[in-house]
């Protein structure tokens, strides 16, 4: 049948796990006209990003650009601008700098994502960097990569000590993925590369506030991951409050209410997330009020209380499922968005309406290093080299390009043999020598 | 026979072609201490970064860390520093910052390269971006990128042409290479990526002084260049002197001393180069006159007139052969690095010095684009496919680690079949949408 009347306009804020998986979902529906909009022009593959901040991967490796996995789909566009207003009542978005103009839609599935979450202490930001985009990344490695340059030139002991610790702040997955890495740079890496510096004296610090590190999964899997951790050297201190960082140093609150001070030239920072801030325009405009963490509450169908075609999903959402609200993860994010665009379609097109949004939880993974992780699949437990190749299958399976697939499979097959990695380059602001 | 003495100690600043030539070939030469001096932290394969540039490689895949090269070479060390000032009599380098302190030589070594030469016009350097560097490469990426997307979202088709339009000034080896590769982002890769805009509407001109592109090519090879150049869609303008050079405007005199204005959003300088500024001191440390393009002359054995352990290799040094000065290519440098590094071990160890330098041509080749290359190789010239497959082959073979190879030739056999190219992404400074 052909539709006479002016498509309805579906837009998409965000082209992550969510917002990309909607996009794609709306392929088979053609009576829409789809506009993706992002302010990047890719979409990352963020489970990976701790690994370009260790120098594993390349950033185009764990990326593929919007407008070439959309290139075959007439239906869809892509949009590169930055939201800086959503108008419920008006139907529009508005973009920072009045550019391009307003874009109204008839639908919109808000999937803008998160960021991090200092608590309060925003000022740390700057000390203690997080991991989110691959500026990021590129920065952290070369912080990284910079301490031990310094190190191999320090005369003072005790400062060449601290030029080589690191503490990275938050015991979940990426802490644990950045402290394994960073331990595996150092250890097997760099090894053999320095001549003045002993990369074994390396310390790396990770902490967790917490009274366990993998606080998701179950009591077993965090044993055996802290026993790996542990085993690749790295200083675990579970149920350590972080009170204060101040460049070069972190003071930290012990269980029992001790003070200690950690000197460390580099400090890393994932010890949580807050909901994007588009997430509070949806509140002002809906008059929904947002939840701890900043993510705007949902309904069973994932849209906006009082707006049926409104919807947020993934990191921005705070879906209630079994009386529990649904964690900020990926599959969840990829649910909600086919779930979304299969609900658009249907009731665009007056054909039945699929079930209630139910998310289907297919396990939980970590890695720790070499040969190291541990994964819940709920039907079973896997740690130690059993739970990494199934990490590697399940990550090498998700990423989203052909040619992304192989070439981190190559890489990796690379890494695992000569334990080398290959992009190790200090660049963007202060690679040159700015020591002091 | 174990040296009882302290070991001579060689210094190489620069860990371009030259350079690492220079300190790997020192791996025969166990008595001499080696410290390669370098502001990066890795070697970067020139030749191809206008491949990065073009979003075809990512920056890891032609680099390789200083460190991991030399990593068993026992006798050489890495030191990641930016030389301030050399103090010949003094036998001394010293460093930006004061830090580290100085470094002591019995030889040394200068392979510090080449840097942009706008000919008396700096002014040009922020308008028309030059290619040396992995952040130039990454910045003219963004740049060549956002144009379409700015373009996408232009309205006014005057404006919109604007935006497509790319001048690249200086018709050698890279400033062909960037034109063709452009022509090959714009007409292929990006062709079913945008709604608003055809890309095919791109125009790309590339403007050369001379009367005619590739000069250093045979005049059959040069008309065979311009002809594929012109087939893959880039307009030539030989004969053309650029005489201002503004924000998104390009002014040029023909030939009949008319004047043009070309109206184009991205401009890119490839016209020429001059010897890194370490030249000049090297100059006035020894008395010896800087060249044209501000290159120190050296003697028959690469070292500085008056100064038998101090040598000068690569783009910084002006080496006459056959009453000619050797031009600045790669293959001289290589070549340079690996006879100096002979003589210092020979001449250390007491045993017969090597004949002087000869540099043997092997050949200068150019790609223009997919399957169409020059390649004038001396004993047979080349085109097309054939010099193509030529230039793929030794570039290839030139790169400098294992994995570097494969990489970059899986890379390639994708970008080929499937006209994609994967390193597409807009980063760094200004990658959020700031287009006003």
């Amino acid at each position: 049948m052909i539709q006479h009347n002016a498509p309805h306009r579906v837009v998409i804020v965000g082209g992550g796990f969510g917002g990309l998986n909607a996009a794609q979902r709306f392929r088979k529906c053609r009576h829409l006209q789809v506009t993706l909009v992002d302010r990047r022009n890719f979409h990352l593959f963020q489970p990976l990003l701790y690994q370009v901040a260790t120098g594993a991967l390349s950033p185009a490796n764990i990326a593929a650009p919007l407008r070439a996995v959309l290139r075959h789909q007439r239906n869809a566009e892509v949009l590169l601008a930055e939201v800086a207003n959503i108008d419920l009542a008006g139907r529009k978005l508005l973009f920072h700098g009045g550019h391009p103009k307003p874009l109204s839609f008839d639908t919109l599935i808000v999937a803008a994502g998160s960021t991090f979450n200092y608590f309060g202490h925003d000022h740390w930001q700057h000390i203690a960097p997080g991991l989110k985009s691959v500026e990021d990344a590129l920065s952290i490695r070369t912080r990284v990569l910079k301490s031990f340059e310094a190190a191999e030139l320090e005369t003072d002991p005790e400062r060449r000590q601290q030029l080589m610790t690191f503490v990275i702040v938050g015991g979940g997955p990426t802490g644990v993925e950045l402290a394994g890495a960073i331990a595996e740079v150092a250890f097997r890496t760099l090894k053999q590369e320095f001549r003045h510096i002993n990369t074994a004296d390396t310390r790396i610090v990770l902490v967790e506030a917490t009274p366990t590190i993998l606080g998701m999964f179950p009591a077993d899997l965090r044993e055996k991951a802290l026993e790996q951790l542990t085993r690749f050297g790295v200083e675990v201190r579970a149920g350590v409050m972080v009170t204060e960082i101040e460049p070069e140093r972190v003071v930290i609150r012990t269980s029992d209410h001790q003070h200690e001070t950690v000197r460390a030239a580099t400090i890393l920072w994932t010890a949580g997330v807050k909901a994007s801030p588009l997430a509070e325009i949806l509140a002002r405009e809906s008059g929904v009020e947002l939840d701890r963490t900043g993510r705007i509450p949902v309904e069973a169908d994932c849209s906006l209380k009082g707006h049926p075609s409104v919807f947020a999903i993934g990191d921005i959402a705070s879906y209630t499922q079994d009386g529990k609200p649904l964690p900020a993860l990926a599959p969840v994010a990829m649910q909600q968005g086919r779930y979304v665009a299969q609900l658009v379609c249907h009731r665009v097109s007056g054909s039945r309406l699929p079930s209630l949004f139910h998310y289907r939880d297919k396990g939980t993974m970590a890695t720790i290093g070499r040969s190291a992780a541990v994964a819940d699949l709920g039907w079973i437990k896997l740690s130690g080299f059993l739970a990494w190749i199934t990490w590697l299958v399940v990550h090498i399976l998700f990423l989203v390009q052909f040619q992304n697939r192989v070439m981190v499979m190559f890489q990796w097959a690379f890494s695992y043999f000569t334990r080398g990695r290959a992009a190790r380059l200090i660049t963007g602001e202060g690679s040159a020598q700015e020591r002091r």
